[in-house]
């Protein structure tokens, strides 16, 4: 089915709009036209080829929400017309442990990812979201129970959602937790609301002081700009879990140090430079963990949608024509922009 | 009352006989004839002041064992002729969060080490067990169930004992889980033991091919070269959990991939110099933690006593007289000791 789509032919070059091919429906696919796509850093990095292995052309595009077009003659959890969602995996092995418990995203064959993945669809490998339509095996189509007005504010959800929630969960964040949120941006924008809503005191961290009235604005109960090393030390030895999304090179034991015993600090980001090597004292006294979490399994992932559409929550978002992408990216590395852009894939018919 | 000891009168001085006072039992107090003490690479550090610090004179030791001789009017849990040890604290609050869930090694207002910790007694900070007698406070005294003619050997199991037991404990080591232990020294060799009586599947890991034999004589199920890329790489993925008992500088990632998902590396050690610093991306994918840990509480060293007693545990040693101690610091720099030194303090009468 030909499609059109926006994306590069090569890592130096802009993204341009691309006619592309979907295949058609088998038994158990889903059809989705899909409404609004989610621009992501990853899109970027994998775009800009700054992680190994960028196939061209490459269509990126992870956070994917649209309506069901199509189904096959084996599906049964989706009918034409239903509001879908996609995220970052399209296919795992569902057949290793992780699969078996739910967790596609540690699938020890290796999850397919929505672009740039390896398939048997022409062109061996996948093309993400920023396109007209997808066709996506069942067990990976998520429902949406938002109202439909906030459609294109729930897209960001399916993968800075569930990058926060996963970890948030897995944690215990709640009730009387007190949680830290590091990096206000489309991760930590979404971090702090999901925390808030989980009834924990969310701290929010940032480097700019301008953040300040935002944060409070998305759910913080109190903010700390970093740089401050006297607001930093009110907070030494108190926080239950620490949430980091900031994905540049930073000194991790600032954030350590705050961290109760038995606390974790949970990085999201992987830094392109490494971040100065972590004091071991600090988790020697204090039995403190630094650990790592990545997006979530497709029944998480539901779940978050759920709670999501339960609490009221969907991104701070920017809309853009397809066309103002290649900008967009400019301003995303800028962290100009509050706090997700996302396409109007209408834009590309034009 | 008057106390041979043996220690240092400054971080560029060898070790000598020294004459201390020990304070007369209050009402709390036991009163412990030292029978034999073992050597920690922490005494060493701390005798060198390598951390900061110390005060001198000072007297190391903090792997005590010993007979009670005299107990306050308060006393309840000792008797004069039990068979005794002391730890690394006499000490710590007893009114924190970590104190009253029986964890005082993370005393939020410091626990009072054995040695050059602060102190009401003269000389205001504590002296440790390179001495014929101690007096401490009975909370901070642990009993003794092994066998005597083992008590030389009973001594290590108050540091290097507990600062393995516990982090076992602490991540649910036991059958079915596959458990490494990195670096067969004082406390590897504690660590392989334990984890073995506690029903893992041992992998040790090390830098020689001639501990090969030995481990698997501790308990190792399986020994690895660590320079061996390929056998490293055999077990990638498998490891419920490891206990990284080196504190010299090395690559965590080479053992950080060999972790399941949500498998733990468990840092005891700290390094003069930083590890390099770790992959993040290695902690993202598959939800692992890298941490640290430190000793363990009375309780808890209790009930590694017990646990030790019962399995017939007790440590790989060689014993030396006080006076051979500066010579026994050379080689224990070297590695040169299977795989800890106990002085016995009857030399100290000589």
């Amino acid at each position: 089915m030909p499609t059109k789509a926006f994306g590069a032919h090569a890592a130096d070059q802009p993204l341009v709009a691309l006619d592309i091919e979907r295949r058609t429906p088998g038994a158990r696919d889903v059809q989705i036209e899909i409404a609004y796509c989610g621009v992501c850093h990853s899109d970027l990095h994998t775009v800009k080829s700054e992680w190994s292995g960028t196939q061209y052309p490459c269509v990126p595009g992870h956070e994917i929400v649209g309506t069901v077009s199509a189904v096959g003659s084996d599906v049964s959890g989706f009918k034409v017309g239903d509001t879908v969602g996609v995220g970052c995996m399209v296919d795992s092995c569902q057949h290793c442990a992780a699969c078996a418990e739910g967790l596609e995203q540690y699938c020890e064959n290796g999850f397919t990812g929505t672009y740039n993945g390896r398939t048997q669809d022409p062109p061996g490998y996948t093309l993400g979201g920023y396109s007209q339509r997808i066709t996506v095996d069942e067990r990976f189509v998520l429902r949406i129970n938002h109202p439909s007005d906030q459609l294109a504010a729930v897209a960001p959800l399916l993968c800075a959602g569930i990058t926060t929630y996963s970890p948030l969960r897995h944690w215990n964040v709640g009730p009387g937790k007190k949680v830290g949120i590091v990096g206000i941006g489309g991760l930590g924008h979404m971090g702090i609301k999901i925390a808030h809503a989980m009834g924990a005191h969310v701290v929010a961290f940032t480097t700019s002081e301008s953040k300040r009235q935002d944060a409070h604005a998305l759910g913080a109960d109190e903010v700390v700009v970093s740089r401050d090393a006297d607001a930093m030390a009110a907070h030494a030895g108190s926080f239950d879990f620490i949430l980091d999304t900031v994905a540049a090179s930073h000194v991790l034991d600032a954030f350590t140090a705050l961290l109760k015993r038995d606390g974790t600090l949970c990085l999201v980001g992987v830094p392109e430079d490494p971040h100065p090597s972590p004091s071991v004292g600090m988790l020697i006294f204090g039995r403190r963990s630094i650990a790592g979490s990545l997006i979530g399994g497709i029944r998480e992932t539901q779940e978050m949608l759920d709670f999501c559409a339960e609490h009221g929550i969907v991104a701070d978002i920017e809309m853009i024509p397809a066309q103002a992408i290649n900008e967009a990216y400019e301003r995303m590395v800028r962290s100009d922009v509050k706090y997700r852009f996302v396409i109007d894939i209408a834009s590309l018919a034009a």
